[in-house]
């Protein structure tokens, strides 16, 4: 196994290796663009080390690397589009630097195309495989996309259902991710579904991570302002535990500020933050934060992988939560 | 072979048949709703005749049948927000009943739906040239699209330019269904080939005429006001036929509409009609639909289809022809 750094430049070069007709560039310009905002390649990144990890090699996986990224990006597209949002990474959109339709019709080519990357070299029995995978991760991540949507609407989403729409929306290309350098690398089955498992729970714990540094983050650190979630009731895992845990006048306080029209923005934020911490939300976060953590950990020693590979993945893991602790 | 009608009630059937999750039904719905709206199902058709015409079963071809309706009808989602487009076959558009967000979403998702469909039931070998050609297919689509819209805001759209359009908007389609039947069938190169060629000038053909009939068409038999284009200075092949032979007066006055801001309806249809009329554009249109027609007809001749085969295809091309005429 090589350090994720390397599979990150080899993601990188597979991204970049990508060839588009001259014509039109109209359609073909705004992928490039899109592809070249950055991002940290950690999908095309895990794909190659799973690839590696269970006997295969990076350089033979590269175009299903490029494939994964190519269906990421896409998604970011037409998410942008439906989110209205002008920035990403800190550049213009497509939708905003072109249009919406623009975003949505190359973002149909890249779907396009990422099924194209994915068979490309590839024996058909393995092409066949491979395009198994790739459509139902879709089909996973729009069902997310979806209830995502439909919970903006709806006051009365469970912790259940939220954990499966970030299943969905998160783990589920993260996981597909795997799986496909697991198939290229004819990963044994239990490999391959440890694998999956291990980056399903990493996943959650990440998502979980993500809502919890939205209010208790480092904002030097975290990225994002601190209780952009809370100021646009947000349905995250907090806000649902503290529905779910909340009593009497705490309730109460909670439902006034999820109804105020226009609340200044440090009142809400600093309010609700307080009943969070009166529930102690920010410790029942963490501790499904390392129930997720351990169980992705857990399903790793489920592989047959050599403790090469294994501590690899942990390192993986380390990595990806160690984000702005 | 059987009748046309009876490839579309399989066809019909076919799509019927499709299964979808129960959940999210948001999702799924509005991909029944738009398959439900009808359409004239002809690209399912020909792929389900093209099979039987070169020695396969319609009945194991059903699942890319729909494979390929379920395509076109994802194109149609995602076009008709860009167009935005409230009305289509006289029934709300998914857009326009649901949102935009929806019909980006359930279009993508009817675009993995059916590149699943299309290699379900087929061993891997021909799974991957079915799903290369569909691929070839979509990636065609996307470009024809991409073009019609560039050419909205571009003044000097030349024939060729226009004629390339439409061969990838209309006929690329019609033509990888045909190609897709041929392949499940086994046909020879030949005649795969010569059954692509016949499609693509049927195709062309046929929107031609459609430029032709929204013109000179009967209105109680063309479906569509007559004169839409006009009114909207859309490229058709009349329009930058016209503005490539008038001189003098015809041009300043043809070039005149077409910067009117807001003409009455009727006369600035008459007046570009009596213009198209004084250079015989009617006939100029009849003729190229009759060089593309007979090059389809004589594309059927290059294959190794049987007599009754090669009869099937030319009663196709009549009916798709015979349209309002």
């Amino acid at each position: 196994m090589r350090k994720i750094e390397e599979y990150i430049d080899l993601a990188n070069k597979a991204v970049n290796e990508i060839q588009y007709p001259a014509q039109p560039s109209g359609l073909y310009e705004p992928i490039v663009y899109g592809l070249s905002q950055g991002g940290k390649r950690l999908r095309p990144a895990i794909l190659l080390a799973a690839c590696e990890a269970v006997g295969g090699r990076a350089e033979d996986a590269l175009s299903q690397a490029a494939a994964i990224e190519m269906f990421h990006n896409f998604t970011l597209l037409h998410d942008d589009v439906m989110d209205h949002a002008s920035l990403r990474r800190g550049k213009p959109t497509v939708c905003c630097k072109w249009n919406n339709n623009v975003a949505i019709l190359s973002g149909d080519t890249m779907l396009t195309m990422a099924s194209q990357l994915l068979t490309k070299g590839v024996e058909p029995e393995k092409a066949v495989q491979l395009l198994d995978a790739f459509n139902q991760t879709a089909i996973g991540v729009y069902e997310g996309q979806q209830y995502d949507m439909e919970f903006e609407t709806r006051a009365d989403v469970t912790i259940e259902e939220y954990i499966e729409m970030i299943r969905l929306k998160t783990s589920v290309l993260l996981a597909g991710a795997c799986r496909i350098g697991a198939i290229l690398g004819n990963a044994d089955k239990a490999t391959a579904d440890a694998l999956y498992d291990f980056t399903i729970n990493l996943g959650l714990a990440f998502q979980l991570q993500d809502d919890r540094f939205d209010v208790y983050g480092d904002p030097k650190v975290f990225g994002k302002n601190i209780g952009g979630d809370i100021m646009n009731n947000k349905k995250t895992y907090l806000l649902i535990s503290a529905l779910n845990m909340a009593k009497g006048a705490d309730l109460e306080e909670l439902q006034y500020w999820l109804r105020e029209p226009a609340p200044l923005a440090g009142e809400k934020i600093a309010a609700v933050t307080a009943i969070y911490d009166r529930l102690n939300i920010n410790e029942v976060c963490q501790k499904q934060i390392d129930r997720y953590n351990n169980q992705a950990l857990e399903a790793l020693k489920r592989s047959n992988l050599s403790a090469e590979a294994m501590a690899f993945f942990e390192s993986f893991d380390t990595m990806v939560m160690g984000r702005n602790k």
